[in-house]
């Protein structure tokens, strides 16, 4: 049985809302956020430790496992969630977001919004263009799928609609994504409307592949793209919207900046169906994080929290944060001495158990432990950052939730 | 109160001796294995995972954290224990084996038993003699210290027997270890013969110095040299054995082969007190510790277990082993599909939530979860196997162990 989505309360200044989404591995409550296990782990941090952090999703990447350690051994190990010993929800994205980061990102410089470089482009590719544009494309787009040139051993791979989705049959993730093609932002009108019409006939080869080989708790998200043109995202939540997909999700190029993205969601998301979930691929920021949902959002995933941590930077508290993403930066030298935890008001196993001195000692010594401990920490965050955001649109206090954490951010 | 050794069994037929160390943090059985935290943390393993694993005494290193963060701050931010939060015994050595991992070693390209090159050894500093010598030694020795070139900024350290126990109560470690000169097993008889006296006139000043600033804890280990020549060892031995130390370390140079360090053991550790706890520095294969235990050794350290894992060779059972050293080779195609666990004997947390498929999966990937996975597999087999030790000691069954441990190994 694929998903069912219980929407419980409505926020009735926005159009935020809050609920249950239950599948055959648990309920997920909504407005949340999932880590990322790209390579079917979460950087540093393992299963029991997501549990115990309260983390109720994670996305799995299907170019990556199809390439390593390949779809059909993760089958024959019994699918992802045997694999990697996760319990709970788990969703692959459909290898739609590599068309983009192993071929525009890497011709343009470019990422999804057009001011950050693509971070997921692997160092070694990133460095022809230094995120100015000028690299050569690890794939080709044709009418029927595209070709990859594997960022790992150069080897040719195929993915087309229905390969995608019988790799993510395969890997058995309660939520597949429909196989897309991610546009870059700086694309032309034209182009992106060529991609965009592409995708769409992509997303009915999808349905049907999915209706031939899915297993029975699997649900299928279709995904809106369109980049930053308004006529475009409109049809294609029009279209998507229009389908039969279980759930929805806003991808592609979201502008040149976070103004950009505000007016995709602000077109796009009236133009779709109350009663699926809605999903915004690949963003959060706790600022944008709020404004998504504001606009309408249930679901986000991102590497960033663990990778800022893994970098030093560290969520906490508005009242302690060195800038305005509620970060500190533990190789700072005005921690060495600390003897108090990342953040006093934090609950999670790092704070419980060490001192911002010992964990500014780890970093600079590049100490093994320092990546888990940093991670445990912003994901707990993450986990009781969108807690309260569900706390708030339940009681009926979204508008001030907002309002605080605008604060001060002019 | 400094240790309290209680010898509890003899082994009739060898050296061999199980009791247990009482210290002010915790009782240690023996004979015991310490897992190696060089920079106030064990590799990839959190403190509260080596208590699970049941790990009693864990060795930090003087010389690096003198440098980094710096024993002062250490003893600010409350001693060690506090710092790291590991509430159980802990050993400190006294920067001695630096004299020589940065000196002669990169000197003649050699490792303390001399047909294998030095493992702690920065990467940077191995390559220009790569095992064969040639290198630039970081570290100068006269007759009152040690001046070290610090490998992380060049800076000028100095390091003599005041200053290495002045830093070693700084960090409060309960065992502390005497500040001596590790030598090559290339150095000649009269230069092992200079070296030793030296480091014998130090030994009193080390023990002058530690009545001085200890804390009421702390014990005081000396350190045994003489590398592998009978008459110094003797000498060595019978003086390091009747200054009023609490415990005794057999260091320095083990020889050219397996075979000198056990005619090491065997010269010296009949001429030293029988009360004392003797610690074998830097050794921790399994065979070499039954054969240490044989001898009459009662604590072993070394940081060989987490680094096969970190590498990939994991230690199992004889039956399933892949070589004589009870390891098998995780990256290896034939663990790729194999669902069951590291080792079916095996306890620890790893085999017991993932399969031997998963971890070849997340050894190939880089996955940083894999280092945690697979230390804490490597250091689960480490304490279990010290425990059927201490058992067949307990039991009169050294002999039996003994043998079956060496079947098969010609």
């Amino acid at each position: 049985m694929p998903l069912n989505f219980d929407i419980q309360h409505r926020d009735p200044n926005s159009r935020a809302r809050a609920g249950v989404i239950h599948t055959a591995h648990g309920d997920i409550e909504t407005p949340n956020f999932m880590a990322v296990a790209t390579q079917a782990s979460v950087k540093a941090v393992t299963p029991d430790d997501l549990e115990s952090i309260g983390l109720q999703l994670l996305i799995a990447n299907t170019y990556h496992l199809a390439l390593r350690p390949g779809s059909d051994k993760v089958a024959e190990l019994g699918g992802l969630h045997e694999f990697m010993n996760w319990k709970r929800p788990l969703m692959t994205d459909s290898g739609g977001f590599q068309v983009f980061s192993l071929g525009a990102a890497i011709r343009d410089g470019v990422g999804k919004i057009a001011d950050i470089f693509p971070e997921e482009t692997p160092p070694s590719l990133s460095q022809p263009g230094e995120g100015r544009g000028g690299g050569v494309p690890l794939c080709k787009i044709d009418e029927d799928g595209v070709s990859f040139r594997s960022h790992l051993d150069g080897a040719i791979m195929r993915l087309d609609p229905e390969r995608s989705i019988q790799i993510q049959h395969q890997l058995g993730a309660d939520f597949i994504v429909a196989f897309d093609e991610c546009t870059s932002p700086l694309d032309s009108h034209e182009y992106t409307r060529e991609a965009l019409r592409r995708t769409h006939r992509w997303a009915e080869r999808c349905i049907e592949q999915h209706a031939k080989t899915k297993r029975d708790y699997q649900s299928l998200f279709g995904i809106i793209q369109g980049g930053a043109y308004r006529d475009l995202r409109e049809e294609s939540a029009r279209v998507i919207g229009g389908l039969p997909f279980d759930g929805l999700c806003i991808g592609g190029s979201l502008g040149k900046s976070k103004k950009d993205m505000h007016a995709i969601l602000d077109w796009t998301i009236p133009l779709l169906p109350e009663s699926k979930p809605r999903h915004l691929l690949g963003i959060g920021e706790l600022q944008d994080i709020v404004e998504g949902v504001a606009r309408g959002i249930d679901l986000f995933d991102c590497a960033s929290p663990t990778r800022w941590a893994r970098n030093g930077a560290l969520l906490v508290s508005k009242e302690i944060a060195e800038n305005a993403e509620q970060r500190i930066n533990i190789s700072n030298a005005r921690h060495a001495m600390d003897r108090s935890p990342i953040d006093p008001l934090c609950d999670c196993y790092t704070c419980h158990n060490f001192s911002r001195a010992y964990l500014h000692h780890l970093q600079r010594a590049k100490e093994l432990n320092y990546y888990r401990l940093a991670s445990i920490h912003n994901l707990q965050f993450m986990m009781r950052f969108m807690k309260s955001v569900r706390a708030s649109i339940h009681s009926g206090t979204f508008a001030e939730f907002c309002s605080q954490k605008t604060n001060g951010r002019g």
